[in-house]
């Protein structure tokens, strides 16, 4: 029965062990030039021709990004739901997520991105974007 | 040794499938109302004449909101990096979120937020804001 035991603490033992050496694995990879994750935070405002086609057709589209860039780590977005009134009339909020300067570089010039481009500029009356390191 | 392999198979299956549904019940948690994260994204401009003494003062002041206001779930910042020149100025990035409209509500009039607004008010030429709910 010693035997038994045994085995099976060493069994759970490696269990236990794995999935946080991963994690930690995971957090040296985020963390491995000594800083967070590099966030693109962009803001639409849409121009008040635009039709709510056209407007669906750039969400689907800016969406359709994250399958063709493989640069992009995280994607996310919604619409403007602040009560605060300091949207400056825009709606759209994206945020994408990178791991280095060089892959959010890759994803500014990368043909697909410029793609998209073509379809947003006849639409969009401004755009706001801002890029940070997550710090602590 | 049947019983011993059966013992250890029991044991490693049970390792394996309790990670799986705690990561089910974390997503569950995550979608409980049929939405994503509540994303407050907040962007400054600096006045010319602030210092960097002052702007180290709400850097630290809008840091420490995350330890003094409970709703706030996660907290990220940064300072701009962006090389497309779509920052209109606004150097700084904070993207606060909440669990729900009611958590971002009582974060607005929390009166924590109101001192912190006082201290950043002087300094700022410009502030922006949008909320979003994530969405797919």
């Amino acid at each position: 029965m010693k035997t038994i035991a045994l085995l099976i603490a060493i069994t759970l033992s490696a269990c236990l062990t794995l999935p946080a050496a991963e994690g930690k694995e995971k957090d040296k990879d985020a963390k491995s030039a000594g800083k967070g994750k590099l966030l693109h935070v962009v803001s639409f405002k849409f121009k008040d021709t635009a039709t709510k086609e056209q407007i669906k057709q750039v969400e689907d589209a800016f969406r359709g990004l994250k399958k063709k860039i493989t640069e992009i780590k995280d994607y996310q977005w919604g619409t403007n739901v602040s009560p605060e009134k300091h949207d400056k009339g825009f709606t759209h909020g994206f945020i994408l997520t990178f791991n280095s300067d060089k892959d959010r570089d890759a994803y500014l010039v990368h043909p697909d991105h410029k793609e998209f481009g073509k379809l947003v500029g006849p639409v969009l009356a401004d755009v706001f974007v801002i890029d940070f390191w997550t710090q602590d």
